[in-house]
């Protein structure tokens, strides 16, 4: 049985996830503001280990200097009271109309240097608090008609934006990576950047690329009925995965941010199988919604629910790899003839031509009937999932 | 009026486009086979420019070298009277039951050398028939499990694949580019390189990555429900738009392969749009499928179509540039300012945190009510389209 | 051209449209308040025929009769100054909190209590008002999770609530018909009656069928990647297209209400062309949302452009009708021939089993090489659109 | 732990998921023709117990009188040998060329009458083999156009081929029953009839209604993006659950006819525990295609996983209804609550008018606080999914 949640798992949540007070674009908030210093006690009291926030769920926008540093000090004495610790922050740059059209890539140029500065003022209070990654959703980097952005000129912007950022962390020595969090839509009509992949491209792009990294969120992946686990594997294999936000979605719909394993649930075991075995060593972070009809009792079990789900499906998956027929039928399906290169060492395109092994002598019909046995295999993972394996 | 193609349109055709039996996963061939010669003279007829192919459309898989030959010196003949170009070949590495786990990043080794030796020799052709551009697409290259891939072993296997062919262009000295066309499923469950983003990422990883480049598809990318003219933008602005594949597809669904305009119009209007003042000069190649229901009369009808679409839509958006009401839209909607670089001539971080007219004195709520009239703009779109504003 | 809009083309908006104050899941309003009577104004000036309207668009929730009756008094001298006539109205069933579980089918009864009075509240005014259809959105109708809802009880109280509401109707004597406006999902995680199809199925059931009918909307039926205009087509085929609500979208994603042909304008075409020569002499009734980025210039504009696009295709639908080569071309298509019974007049199933021609004698090879000519059919349409056949 | 599969259990499988050679729009197949008899063979030894046909899998499509005879009679024997029963037929209406453009609705009146003639041709080798359903898929009703097809007309056309053939199964004494299997999409761009709901809504318009229900399968729902315990849930209301398709699917893309439980892993636990709960006592029928991947072993070991996870899921529905915790939790839900009619018995709206409690004394904002606990009972059942709380 999985057990408690502990420091070690390394769950971390936003502020914004708790403290959603469940409005949607046709209902109000059906639930009180929560404040952060709440939310971190009752996350460390469910067995969290971090939390993190956008500046303006600390710190309402407009709020003086004053006020500021009550609402950091307040936060900081929460932090130390449960030892939970802040491992990534990041800026609200989409609520305040300021930002209808964008903030790094508005087509207004005043509008782009203060989404700028406001990035950079949180990444100062971001390294004050011990973040080491600093999240960058552009939510509303998009548009609604193609007559309205160019696109070229909008990745210029925003390649200028980030590149900007990324100095400003070398000038000031801040310990702290940057992660793009794609999302192929909402609340535009189209994001620039609407997908891992086009995430990961674009890094390619910075003359700072290699502090910038990605932040995959299941849902948004899914959104586009793309494959999550696939998305996490090349993001893996870039070397970019620098922080994950884990919840739940059912497909190519609006971001409905459930918890993690309630939407799909057999990629929410592969992908506990990857982060588990591939090498991810930083935080599990759920950014979900605790659903609008929930009062705040259904505010904490949905929190700790996801944090269950994921223990859970741990397990299930450690079962799963160590189970011999699944060793077997894994070895049946070539998985480790994957990881053999394609040519020997040292071969060059010269020596696979002159192999006729390889084409003249080579028998696809023969290859052809290989028995890979993927359904044993995709069958075996369903039954470890619901535990009829163990 | 739009007038009628002519070569300097660029218009390229697949074999298997026109020649496309119409069988699918539901029902029989409804058409009988094309002969290439047949399909190249009528292509010419129509105002085509160029023709494109795949080893097994021209040469039957199997076929020994003296019946290979006789197919080639046909084909070459035809071209040779009509005077139509080969601008781009590719390869099938999809339909003989040997590549059902894909080809390149099969999990059996032998496949994967023998799918390089497939291409290899196609190269071969495509270089003695002119062709700059050799396209992969990777319909294969995926799984319907999550159990029976390791996505990063897969990548490896993919880069060295890519990397392999690479060489062989530059050990060969073959005037050829590389271009990589993505899709995120059909026939696969879930393909590698899903999406334009993907497969630009993947790029930035190879040896030779200024070889290759991607050819994208209207449809593909439809089928994720992504802006197919946000990725084409994204990959001029990497510089690898190499090659494009035109075609209707309305969104989420099997891969349609619609007459080019015959799914979302107004996409295309704006495709054309960009391909045309973009700084594309590459090949306009359509990669449809006449549908099942039509005879070959259909068939040369839809590819007349597909042609008088495009020019169709490429008159409307020069109109649409050339209207005084739409260049003040677009000032008022600030796209000349997005243009505009975010921080001044060598401006710091130090100095953009410095001026406080970026944030200190900036005021959010007045920047909020800036008017930038995008609805106005996609009107007159809309409007030019539809040829009201001419 | 396309003439300016008048009275007859009853075009009309829901208060809510032009009112939305432009507040998303992510984002604050950007618009202020806008007062009905300043719609009612604007709209007639517009050349809008009509106003629909939420009871709470009207009369803030929780007004005392005192205010309520200023309310509706102002809007009546509204209409009356103006010429404007109310033909739909409709409640806010979705927004206060009390209804987070939805209204008819909430699992508190005390909450389907409420809502019935509160629609019935409001039938009393729309039937004081003139209007002939009250439009039921079961947007709240629904659940995130199947635990949380059974389908059938809740399908039976919502069955007990229309049946409530149409005896009422009777009750009153109102010349008044319901029209249920399906949406498969957003707010809630799933929508009772999703589509066109359930919402007619449903109808099906009640006790006063006679009364109820649909108001589909182009963008829901878009959301679950249907075809509307075959929607539309299956509605009105029931006798049952009550009302209809047109605006854009770009496929399976969040509810876009973008204008009327913002979204896929080939689809918008054949919508015009069916509503135009089908049979409905209904309200054209705009539901959309000006985007979030424009001031109240853009959402003027906005209102003008979707009665525009809506005449422009009207245009295009005419002429396209009228062209003796596309009359031609459906012939060939056998459009007519679909329109004649399939068995002759009297035949029974003996007879037809008699008719050796039908199947001992028919000829499917031959059969199947007809040449329906869908994609010239498809291709003369795509050119009336874009006005290049006029 | 689930045991093994009994002829109580009710499976049953189409000759052509087992005998699918896996040829797809890409491929050719991989897989040799399997005799119906040896499917029939393997099926009953795996625990199957019944076995389901198109007419063309039995009987090679222009097979002569004679030849359809020995077909028929080494089938017959087959089932005699093994027990196994057919408790459904079906008609292949799409692979044949004639039918590119549809049967019943085709545009051309003698393939509509040829078609019935096939129809009605295998109703009689259903009556004789004890058929008791028999499945109409109107794969190929729809278009690809809406210039092709006039949806009012051909639904005229449905209507009438469906009552024809209702009235052959009266006038031949037939103890059968129709089911509508709706589908969105594939292999026409569009097909009528598209879900669950515009079947049952076409089924109230017959005149032989009652004889005819619905076959949903899980896919062609989830293509839509539609929740397909929803849609079981309504068709269960309306009693037109005939029978069902279990399968797999992963949301909107091409038909991928997974094994059952391999797609939406969380929907398949509530459709078991709806269609054990529920009152559905038909046949459990798998229509799924083994992966292309997979030799004839692979073959066997996907239609037993169908099976088994079936048994597994019943297994925990079970556990979970029995679950006193799970019980206290449907009760803070209300879902008792939702079966309690929201009227008195015998009240009537001026009753419900009169009652104050229900309006002008009901406080919203302390309903509104009501917690329904869904969260906690959606986390309850996915525990019991994954056996964790067993």
């Amino acid at each position: 049985m999985a057990g408690q949640p502990t420091r070690d798992d390394k769950f971390s949540f936003g502020l914004w996830t708790v403290g959603w007070r469940a409005a949607d674009p046709f209902g109000e908030p059906t639930r009180s503001p929560l404040d952060p210093v709440e939310a971190v006690h009752r996350l460390a009291e469910l067995g969290a280990w971090g939390v993190t926030f956008h500046d303006d769920d600390l710190i309402p926008f407009g709020s003086d200097d004053a006020a500021r540093e009550r609402h950091i000090e307040r936060f900081r004495v929460a932090l130390e009271a449960t030892g939970m610790v802040v491992p990534m922050a990041t800026t609200n740059l989409f609520a305040h109309p300021v930002f209808k059209d964008g903030a790094l890539t508005s087509n207004d140029r005043g509008i782009r240097r203060f989404a700028l500065r406001k990035v950079m003022r949180n990444l100062d209070l971001a390294a004050e608090l011990g973040a080491r990654t600093y999240v960058l959703w552009g939510g509303r980097e998009g548009s609604e008609t193609d007559a309205a952005k160019d696109v070229r000129a909008a990745l210029d912007r925003y390649r200028e934006g980030i590149d900007t950022l990324c100095q400003y962390v070398l000038d000031q020595g801040y310990d702290i990576r940057l992660a793009l969090e794609p999302k192929p839509n909402e609340p535009r009509g189209d994001i620039l950047l609407p997908t891992i992949g086009h995430a990961l491209a674009f890094i390619a792009q910075l003359e700072h690329g290699e502090l910038v990294g990605v932040n995959p969120e299941v849902g948004h992946e899914q959104m586009a009925g793309l494959n999550f686990v696939h998305g996490i594997g090349q993001a893996l294999w870039a070397g970019k995965l620098f922080h994950i936000d884990l919840n739940g979605q059912k497909g190519p719909r609006y971001d409905q941010d459930l918890v993690f394993g309630h939407g799909d649930l057999l990629s929410a075991f592969f992908l506990v199988d990857l982060l588990e075995h591939g090498g991810y060593d930083g935080p599990r972070h759920f950014d979900y919604k605790p659903p609008r009809t929930e009062t705040i009792d259904g505010v904490w079990a949905s929190a700790a629910a996801n944090m269950r789900t994921y223990l859970l499906l741990r397990e299930r998956a450690e079962a799963f790899r160590a189970d011999g027929r699944v060793q077997r039928a894994m070895r049946r399906a070539g998985l480790d003839e994957l990881a053999v290169p394609t040519l020997a060492d040292g071969e060059t395109p010269a020596d696979l031509l002159a192999d006729r092994t390889a084409f003249e002598d080579f028998d696809p019909d023969a290859a052809a009937s290989r028995d890979y046995g993927f359904v044993t295999l995709a069958q075996l993972a369903l039954e470890h999932l619901v535990g009829a394996q163990a």
